[in-house]
């Protein structure tokens, strides 16, 4: 539409009142400063803050919503790369906040903030950012961006696990921005305006919407319920427990690199349930795979959800909690102690050409590496877990989380610059 | 796994204390008595009634969640078709009331209910169910289920509009439902539970989620904003305007079909927004493309949000508010007074193979009749609405939804006996 078609800023400023400065604005004011004029304010409560030893959306009390983003970096240029990470500092630092993108603009020029979170509270908003063995190392083993020497060795790329069914365009990824919200569109806003920014840069490889978290993360919160109808992340570390979070979580000062101190990795893996089949199933046979009570999350074995399961304990048939049972496969006794920070969500994407509904479990998980932590535990549940039956993996991917930032620091900063 | 491999109910039940009669459970008592037993009672608020003139999920103040799936009826058998919207009808019930589905079952049956909604409020749910063309005639023009002669006029085969780049695996459908939450989890447990009751007699077409209402559908609620970033649906009809609703919504005593009388007609169509070529357009553009202006939602003429547009106020290079704007073109002065109950969503379903976010509205308008009150709006939009450019449909539905009912009464009954 060209610009003499509409009389344009000054007429509707003047006209509508919608300004903050009157005569100023005819002449070119900032479109921002107009835009934000008639605006409720923005509560201060319903945020999380950015900065920090760790970053935000790790221990912070699992919110209801995530939107999950992989990017792969479509630049060779490091300089642009960084200014990308900068750039994505600040924009979140404002959207969790509650402000909008960008500090102004003109009529002539794109909005800064795209505008579908005006309004809302910022719902607890954080991001995460996390990069992929691939932004180190092309696939054919070449250094990027001069990151050689920066891989830590716990980046492994993740074996396949039997009867995976991973879908590449899904998985990997050079980075990985996880936004969560209690309002979707709250964390919808945050990655598409993180998109735009890095038009040019990066370019969306997946992304996943995600509802109604899958663990208990804090001690207050009641543990949730997973899309097989049982209450899931009952066990899960929780953000009060420092102990565990140091032995189980945050990469300590004596790893491979320094850089990492203070970060964590996260697993990702998209779990297609097979909802059809296991709403089939009998509720003796569903208790007897997840090794609990459906009703109240207690295992088989008794006691109340919170009830270490004891493995000993045997009917006239043998244990009450089947050896291949997900509890029994699972259980930190038979993994060197071994635990993980679940914080995963449910997703339902429409439905496949045969009729049936898309949905399971967009699972997440923090661990200090995924050598002891995940991949034995992975092995083990391929290979014995009775819930297999009815899941499949479809995405899979690895992300070193850099540590917390201070205010003046960008995401990454301690890799770019470590 | 077999019975034996778990001496079961009556060991682990007697154990965990999780039933409601001891020893009565031990020898086969419901495994839904005792699933609910332990649980919280469900408040009692946060519902919406199901029974009533019409249909719930239409008038009721948009919730913030919605999952709506095209069914088609796979069965030759009408009298099955109706047990299962007789079945469909209990469930419903059921669930609107915050109760699991179903009144029973043993340790070796499935769970009746799925299990994942247990805990959680009703959180305002509603199912509306519709009925599609192709329910009454296939694709050949032949009637199905003895439905000749029941066929409204109005439920036409939609036409194909300039630009339409629709998928016929997302539109269309023997049957649609609706289901409405302001929590995720609820909306997607009710079309699952339905999906469940279904199988071997419908099969799922198409299924969608949705999230974050685009239209202002009471007097009480604030309008919100959609992907575009702009206030959408500020000229809605109100669930509280009777007369717009007798007039614009409710099919009246008068038409060709008694069975729809208090029933409406649902226009579906998934409406994928560019964003990222909307993100690079000037403020000016999108406010010119809108109509309106973007921080209050006031059309460009003036005024506040509720003032309507004056398209004869003139600027020095022509109207205010553009001739090709959305809200010039789709206005009801331009079409004898037509208006529609909206009812959308956002939506955000991952990626495109291009790097692009596929996200857009999930548009849903309930019309008395689509062929005054939708097909020429869409023509005026697809022909001559400068927002074209950044919109591309995706998919297309129409389907009658028959009135509401009485306790004892199955929905779609005015249909099948009427």
């Amino acid at each position: 539409m060209s610009e003499t078609k509409n009389p344009g800023i000054s007429r509707r400023l003047l006209l509508t009142g919608a300004g903050a400065g009157g005569a100023g604005l005819a002449v070119g004011a900032l479109a921002a400063a107009a835009f934000g004029g008639q605006l409720p304010q923005k509560p201060a409560a319903d945020t999380v803050d950015f900065y920090g030893e760790h970053q935000a959306g790790i221990t912070t009390e699992a919110q209801d919503r995530m939107h999950i983003v992989g990017f792969d970096v479509t630049t060779k240029d490091r300089g642009r790369l960084i200014e990308l990470l900068r750039d994505w500092t600040a924009a979140i630092e404002q959207m969790a906040a509650g402000r909008p993108v960008g500090g102004g603009g003109s009529y002539d020029a794109p909005p800064e903030d795209t505008g579908e979170a005006e309004g809302l509270s910022p719902a607890h908003l954080t991001v995460t950012v996390g990069f992929g063995r691939s932004l180190f190392l092309d696939e054919h083993g070449k250094p990027r961006f001069g990151l050689e020497g920066k891989l830590p060795e716990a980046l492994i790329e993740l074996p396949h696990f039997s009867g995976d069914m991973v879908e590449e365009a899904r998985s990997g990824g050079d980075i990985v921005v996880q936004a969560c919200a209690n309002d979707p569109q709250v964390a919808v806003h945050a990655i598409r305006n993180l998109s735009r920014l890095g038009f040019g840069t990066v370019r969306v490889r997946f992304s996943q919407i995600g509802f109604g978290r899958t663990a208990k993360t804090t001690s207050a919160q009641q543990t949730p319920r997973n899309l097989f109808g049982f209450k899931d992340g009952t066990a899960n570390i929780l953000a009060e427990d420092a102990d565990a979070l140091a032995e189980h979580v945050w990469v300590g000062a004596g790893s491979d690199q320094p850089w990492m101190e203070g970060g964590t990795y996260l697993v990702a893996r998209r779990i297609r349930m097979q909802i059809e089949t296991w709403d089939r199933s009998s509720l003796r046979e569903q208790e007897n795979v997840v090794g609990r009570i459906k009703s109240t999350g207690a295992p088989l074995s008794g006691g109340e959800e919170f009830s270490e399961p004891d493995f000993a304990m045997a009917g006239s048939a043998g244990p009450l909690v089947p050896v291949d049972s997900h509890v029994a496969v699972l259980h930190p006794s038979a993994h060197g102690g071994a635990r993980m920070l679940r914080r995963g969500f449910n997703y339902t994407d429409g439905s496949d050409g045969l009729g049936r509904l898309d949905a399971g479990l967009f699972f997440i998980a923090f661990v200090v590496d995924a050598r002891t932590h995940f991949v034995p535990l992975q092995q083990a549940m391929s290979a014995n877990d009775a819930m297999n039956e009815y899941l499949r993996h479809t995405s899979s991917g690895l992300y070193a989380i850099p540590p917390g930032i201070q205010p003046g620091q960008y995401l990454g900063q301690q890799l770019f610059e470590g």
